[in-house]
């Protein structure tokens, strides 16, 4: 099985995704792939997805904060909330895409960005995480490529993330689908209607 | 332990949970308090909170009503999407205040709604549910009853349905929280800040 994970770093639920899909996968035999998207571009095409953290009524933003505090308890693993917030992922995002080992690097960048809490628009901090200075001039030649992946990912159907993949046939979205997507490796087959569908007109 | 439970009928994640919140409960022995109130009016006094459903960009709709489908057969339940949508609430939640039985009725209620896909704004349904002359009479008296109680699970912290408060301490939403919730209800301790918290400033 293949399992494409699609993130960007400027998300705390993919951090969260992130600390556990390769676990989740070795555990099922299925191969992981990680897709880097830019999640404020899609926003902007597809417009109007989500309240943003900072524009959310109090309540419902201290509920998400501590949310988040109880998932990375429950995995046992640190999060810790972003010097600078909104994360501005772009960077990091190309040198993935430039970098020969993107997985490990990718961790360690979501690692930075969130179990740390530093900003990973700091090249410096990239360079801690692994990206050298040829990592680091090719970013910008990755501008087209992260864009092209943005639009096949939409193209898919996804508009947030983490999104999980399973086979290019099935799609759950969130780090707490995390369960559904273990049930679904191990032969559970979820309705036909959770596959990726094609835009619908209005109810 | 003391399990709230807040729901509006309006909700098919508050019907998933409708399904599973007693049989959870009766799993760890706590006792569930069924409390509804008025979403639309939560809504309107918080402000901003959810893009509704029939506004978001096709494709997180189409993922959306696909997870609803998902869940429900996770839990081999029914779920059948409404006649009318969105569902107009307000008299089926005046008469389950008015109900001498109101928990009983409340399930059938979320049965007719989201497991057959009934109109519950209107009144015969809501009679095939078990209301009769005398609840849907005093169905008017229950208003301010209907609003103290939305109102009071606002100052709460409560901004969405369905949620869940532990002894009125542990406040979760959603019913993809149910996991959490019965470790919580088996004695896991999630970090103290998923407790309610009053409202905070911008950060």
């Amino acid at each position: 099985m293949i399992l494409d994970f699609h993130f960007d770093f400027s998300s705390p639920f993919a951090y969260l995704a992130a600390t556990q899909v390769e676990a989740v996968a070795a555990r099922h035999g299925a191969q992981v792939r990680w897709s880097p998207l830019l999640l404020g571009g899609l926003f902007r095409d597809l417009g109007g997805v989500d309240v943003p953290l900072f524009a959310m009524p109090p309540p419902k933003r201290a509920f998400i904060e501590a949310d988040l505090q109880a998932w990375a308890s429950w995995w046992g693993v640190p999060l810790r909330w972003p010097e600078r917030f909104p994360v501005r992922s772009v960077l990091a995002l190309r040198t993935t895409l430039a970098h020969p080992e993107p997985e490990a690097y990718a961790r360690r960048v979501f690692h930075a960005a969130w179990g740390e809490g530093r900003d990973i628009a700091d090249p410096a901090v990239l360079v801690g995480c692994g990206a050298d200075e040829s990592v680091l001039a090719a970013a910008p030649t990755m501008r087209d490529a992260l864009r092209a992946r943005t639009d096949a990912a939409r193209a898919r159907g996804i508009f947030g993330v983490p999104t999980f993949v399973v086979d290019d046939r099935i799609l759950l979205w969130g780090q707490d689908r995390v369960p559904m997507l273990e049930a679904i490796l191990s032969g559970w087959n979820p309705p036909a209607t959770v596959a990726p569908r094609p835009p619908r007109g209005p109810r």
